[in-house]
């Protein structure tokens, strides 16, 4: 029985206090606004919420104080993919262990080049050192970042092993002809995409929905891209005003009037402020 | 006061038992090998090693077992550079607990296209972070395997603000422009080269000396290397024998008859064992 990641989920940026920090109480108002907004759920911990860049400990502790503000953990998912095997499931069973079944998996990111082979080993070593039936494991794909991708034939094999413990994929490489492949090798499985623009044409292909960045601040506006390719205009000029995930960090400080979401942790670096008002501005028309 | 890497040091290769952890024996006893034919020192968990492929504490915890067995610390130092600068931290802290004063540093290396001066701040919170005047850091500089580089202006500046606490950079590209570009920007840094083929020219230009792998086999030749450029086509010879990390590991098993060493963790995949054998004939003959 497992729990499968559809619909529209954001990709839930994460605030960082003065220290470095994950700010916790600023990270469960964001989700609880997110929810409140209609977003179906969130993925904590991916690329939009720097999720590489914080501690295993700091991402639970942080998801910890999520659910105990009242976010239902089946609301929620987790970025727990680590460049070792080991880490992975060590924090893959952390989250089960506080009910959260959902899991969006990086396949070890360190070696660019890794064979197709040894990307699978490495995910069928992750679902198995977890062991648990609950487990709804999406792989996530964004090999322009992260360096090492999920080939369509490794989801389509590991489907066949695991059956629905492995739901699906997120692809955010924004190529239509890569989520076409993740569909076509995996019937059955949760394809989502990552790039707004393509939520409506990917649904009309069979895609289950969309996990993505902008959801953070005009989840009014990716919802209208589930209606029909109607939104698309005002979604790709949306898009057009974010630049990466500072940017988008820095328009959600000066949309919430919060600075603290202008902070990211290196590498990456805090965007423009003025630029970021301007570019708020524009969303905030956008998303009406 | 800080302890530069330089001359012969290996990049040790990482013996992983069959459950996957390290074989903390066959790793001590590699590492007195090493010493024992002539290496200067051993760098701990850098690539050849798989080190991003094991938890910190399975690093650390090798680690030790390798210094109870008598290796020397000073001889010593380990790859602790992670995607979150605070687990950068917490090891580099760590090991210098261990009284491990040189450390390979790593970018944070998750996101691809992190701007140089989000990587210069990453290193720079790397060094405050530690806040220890023993830290010898030696930048890490492997793009084509981590995605995410040491921009030779970010090794100056740093070298600049920190002085000999940045004690250098490991060039693991093979491209001697690169070399050159580390040495004009920090010409008082150690530059030690990966590429084994290359030492004799980088010594002629002012580099330190190597890190490198093919002194898990063939030592001798590495350091023949050091007398000048005779060595190069047995080196080239060598090198062609060796298409990666999983055949070299199999070479070390063939050569040493110890099966342990052909293991590799995910998302690698062990090399095929005949060609190991032959492989390791010709450097064998090589080594002489």
């Amino acid at each position: 029985m497992t729990d499968t990641i559809s619909g529209l989920w954001a990709a839930a940026a994460t605030p960082v206090a003065p220290d470095g920090s994950i700010d916790h109480a600023a990270l469960a108002d964001h989700a609880q606004r997110l929810i409140a907004r209609g977003c179906d759920g969130l993925v904590l911990f991916g690329t939009s919420g720097e999720g590489p860049s914080f501690s295993i400990a700091q991402r639970l502790e942080a998801t910890e104080a999520v659910l105990r503000s009242g976010v239902p953990a089946g609301k929620l998912a987790l970025g727990t993919g680590c460049p070792a095997v080991v880490d992975t499931i060590a924090m893959t069973r952390a989250s089960l262990g506080l009910g959260i079944t959902r899991a969006m998996i990086l396949p070890p990111f360190y070696f660019a080049g890794a064979p197709d082979e040894g990307i699978e080993d490495a995910f069928a070593e992750v679902i198995d050192g977890v062991a648990d039936d609950r487990l709804s494991a999406c792989l996530y794909h964004i090999p322009q970042v992260s360096g090492v991708g999920v080939p369509a034939a490794v989801l389509g094999r590991l489907r066949t092993r695991y059956g629905a413990t492995v739901s699906g994929v997120k692809d955010s490489t924004g190529d239509f002809d890569s989520f076409l492949a993740f569909r076509r090798e995996a019937p059955d499985a949760a394809v989502l995409v990552g790039a707004e623009v393509l939520i409506a044409k990917a649904l009309a292909q069979g895609g289950a929905g969309t996990i993505c960045g902008m959801a953070n601040l005009v989840p009014g506006l990716v919802r209208r891209m589930f209606d029909g390719p109607e939104a698309e205009p005002d979604m790709q000029e949306a898009c057009a005003q974010i630049d990466g995930i500072p940017m988008m960090k820095a328009v959600l400080a000066a949309m919430t009037e919060e600075p603290v979401w202008r902070r990211v942790r290196p590498p990456l670096r805090a965007a423009d402020e003025a630029a970021a008002r301007r570019a708020a501005e524009v969303l905030s028309q956008l998303e009406g």
